[in-house]
């Protein structure tokens, strides 16, 4: 093979398959046969050209299951034939200031996989070392993709507040976030919230371990998560900050809301909503690499799988509208290695 | 005396001079003859009418300092003769669920000084004694009165948000509470930047401790801070929004803003510079009575005082006025003892 | 009924049945018909004469559920009916610094029960109303009692390290304190490992939650955590500091040995084993009444209950023998409501 | 030059001037040429035979301050020219678990600078380029040199404990590491206690910073502690652990003892001192090099310098037989630049 098929995003909402030459990863770096890649929102920063220079084209997909088949200069720990994931940090230079202080999402030189270099809607991807993630025996190429970004961001999230043993806390929104943030709050023993449009989501998400259900098309959620004494932590993944707004309201004293998914409109808080109640709203981009494979063990540990809907690579651009148009009841990954 | 002299806020900007019959204070309360009190910008919740009902008479005032007269019965720690001072928080109810987990300053039940009872502008005030701040020896009431509510709001802020030694921390702002967080922000060993509006505050700002001054007039204050390298912590203590609202990004990866002046217009952030850098927005109301004793006690050590104008009792209304058209360049105290 | 029966501890191992006057509670106590004791190792302070004055007879027992019979003077928030708990700290003053920090459990003026006062192998116990722990529907006054301090103890412990989500955490100890403290654990998504003597009970511990079990009497299991990476805390439920010695080195990179049975022997470390790996000893004593709501609340939602034999009231002095002996393989509780 | 000069050691105090064979630094490495190598206690790793294998020579000395006069292969953020220090963490490896976690302290490929590879009693050293520390401007090599350890040591280990603004935090011990830990304390804003052998280091102490003096010969000083509130934050700095063991004592609630002095003995705890009061003791090395840049810019704002005597660097040996036997009254500094 000399050359493999990638899916190009070039200007705006343009999406073509290509031929690319197969080359030697530079130093630092790894390539892989791509196995799986899942379909983020954040794609859109690729496809709808929401980029520096979207002009140039960049193969989006930064939730990248492969294996090893070459690997660069100075490269040690990673070895051919190693089972592996990117996700949406591509390694971090561990020179500058946030790295020299260990904190690598904050990386100032980072690169960010499908958007500021190529990802993984393609069969073969690159990517340095210091992004890359082990990936476990136990859990298939297809399920482990999601868990990459979608999984990794809300686990880190969950993590950023000091919720107290049992306490509450919620999850706005369950989609390819949301349903598995409602997973890992059940499982770290919290009493859980789903906040979502319509009534019909009900059941899907208490199966998902939701405690309380929240439709917020009839009720004001902020008011609902009050009513029940204020949740510790709320995770909102919705891609809107108008529907995060009211939950502001609904944090317990000291709660905080933790703002993962950037939305086109900004949040607006009254800041006496602020200050009565001491309370904080943050903004949790994504985690490390380690982090990541902790993540993987636990998702392993404790029976954690992203719902999926399996599409063929060469769909991809079918799949992207159909996560786009929110169509999609699952998270969709693209199986590259059966293409 | 059987009556005391007090203003009355009543409506909306109505200041009246008023005589009150003195009684005995309520079980768990004591009575305090004032000595001084200082004019805060939250006062404008009793005077412009913000309350609950502003047909209800009230008296304004939470800094204030004076000396126990009578004691309430169940009151068993405090004694005629102590010279003690009420802030914001006029005392909280041990019962509810914040106040059973040590949460003071979220009580459910809390009375707020000058707002939800009556306040200082008096020769006479009322307070729960668990509201009640012991005055150390070696400072003025003149100087202790700002420190109860200006001096608490920002001695807590600054104990909000983990930032190393020697961080850079922001203070915006430099009225009665920020000239006070310069102070305190100096001597905690930060480095200190100030933003306030115009050039000719920034000898003013150094003097009390400033390394960096931002004209927020000239310069975007969030470009200037990004460009220091960003700051780990920021004080917002202007009343406005609008004005906060570029502070976001001039916050280092993992800062907070922590706000403090409650203000008419919201706080408008967008998510992205949220998530990308983990930075948070936090709101602060106050401390605690011990934690005032704190502040009181760590002042006294390292020589922080106010910068006052004292005004006559009788002249309160007149003294509101010129903090309310911002005319005060130093925070105004009514001396009450000399009445 | 006019009298109630209770055992009192005098002098050194010495427990008898006396007949008390049944009196009315003091001004901010309550008084409790009791339904169950558990018996707790710590009640060798009390019956062992490891108390100020060993000669004044005290009524052992500080794991207390019973209803509210009658209430004293100045109790405004529970009455007669309630059915409520009572554990180790038996109400706090609010008016020294710790309480007025919110620190309850460090109250210097805290009445320990069982030890400092009389404690529940009675009919009749009285309480401070600060001390009073609500008690859910749901739960048996059997399976509640060693929640209240054998429960609270363990689930506070496992709250005081920052462990990561997932992280290995170990339960030494798989007494009274250590199985409940596996049931917690698992709870919260760590990987749990539990440290006990002899192989036999391997089967027990992972029936309750436990991923590894080290036999400490074939194996070092400091040595043996650290093979396994280290653990993120350490909880030490066994009374002897020579057992815990070499847990420190079976901490992983910062992680903190939360020791929580006292013991007559000292803990002993080599301070290059604190130093390097940034490790932390810790004591930790119990909780407040509301975190032991949030115990009972988390317990009941995740099925936690502890393991007992249900003895008689009537045979106390027995059951005591029966935990101290260590023939008791599970929390023994007296059944007092029966009597 | 293609030699230079420096000391070996190697067995048991045995410390040899040698001429060594100038080489070109491994790739990842930088050469500097010494212009000031601090005297740490530590050193006695070395010159005592006390390290894996002690019939290796090993160059001693892990407070260096040099200039960069050669750069190895892959060093592209310093320059033939930069000024930089290197202490006792002599970079670390970016691969193991700790590193991915941003824990360089913990380093588990570390190397110790003058212990497991060649340090700073020579003419030439040599580092890897991830622990070399920016010295800034505006301090002498000779003042930066102790900063490098002695000062990263105790600036660090004052920032693992939330002590509160205005909190009592002793020092125990005012030698090398001490005098610096005084005036870093002062400068956080801290109440400080010094403890130490004798009434005759008070003036010194006092003038380095501390409020309250301590003299360890005459009283105890836990109990001493104890009676003024508890500290909550000790650093211990003598390297004994007997001298230890009573501060656990004088911690208030919740507060700390941070060991940063290994000791032959061991520290030695009584449970019910951690158990009763929530306290806790822990361990704490060094920092990294960008926690070390922090150190002098914040050293350098505040005015905080060593006390150092200096010596050539052909005396070495006399030097280091100074600081063992207690005669050095402050830091010895070998000057080796003027060499």
């Amino acid at each position: 093979m000399s050359t493999y098929r990638a899916f190009e995003a070039t200007g705006v909402h343009n999406l073509q398959l290509v031929e690319r030459e197969l080359t030697d990863p530079a130093p630092g770096q790894v390539r892989l046969r791509v196995e799986a890649c899942g379909i983020c929102h954040t794609d859109v920063l690729a496809i709808e050209g929401l980029r520096a220079d979207p002009s140039q084209p960049v193969i989006p997909g930064h939730e990248i299951v492969g294996v090893i088949d070459a690997v660069g200069a100075g490269v040690t720990t990673w070895q051919v034939g190693d089972r592996v994931g990117v996700g949406f940090l591509n390694g971090h230079c561990w020179e500058c200031d946030p790295c020299r202080r260990g904190d690598f999402v904050n990386c100032l030189n980072q690169e960010q996989t499908g958007t500021t270099i190529d990802g993984g809607y393609a069969e073969v991807a690159y990517a340095r070392a210091s992004g890359l993630v082990r990936i476990p025996d136990g859990i298939s190429a297809i399920d482990a993709a999601p868990l990459l970004c979608a999984g990794l961001t809300t686990f880190i999230a969950l993590q950023q507040g000091p919720a107290r043993a049992g306490a509450l806390v919620a999850v706005q929104g369950i989609g390819g976030l949301g349903h598995l943030a409602l997973q890992y709050a059940r499982t770290l023993g919290y009493r859980v919230a789903a906040i979502a449009r319509g009534p019909e989501k009900e059941a899907y998400a208490r199966e998902l371990g939701a405690d309380v259900y929240i439709d917020s098309t009839s009720t004001d959620p902020g008011a609902e998560l009050a009513a029940l004494g204020g949740a510790s932590l709320i995770i909102a993944t919705a891609s809107s900050g108008a529907s995060m707004n009211p939950l502001v309201r609904g944090l317990a004293p000291n709660g905080k809301l933790v703002v993962v998914g950037a939305a086109p409109d900004p949040l607006t808080v009254a800041t006496p909503d602020l200050i009565f109640g001491t309370r904080s709203v943050m903004g949790s981009l994504t985690g490390t690499p380690i982090e990541n494979e902790d993540n993987l063990a636990f998702s392993l540990a404790h029976d954690i799988r992203p719902r999926v809907e399996v599409m063929d690579f060469a769909q991809a651009a079918e799949a992207y509208e159909r996560m786009l148009s929110g169509q999609a009841r699952f998270r969709v990954v693209l199986d590259v290695k059966a293409a």
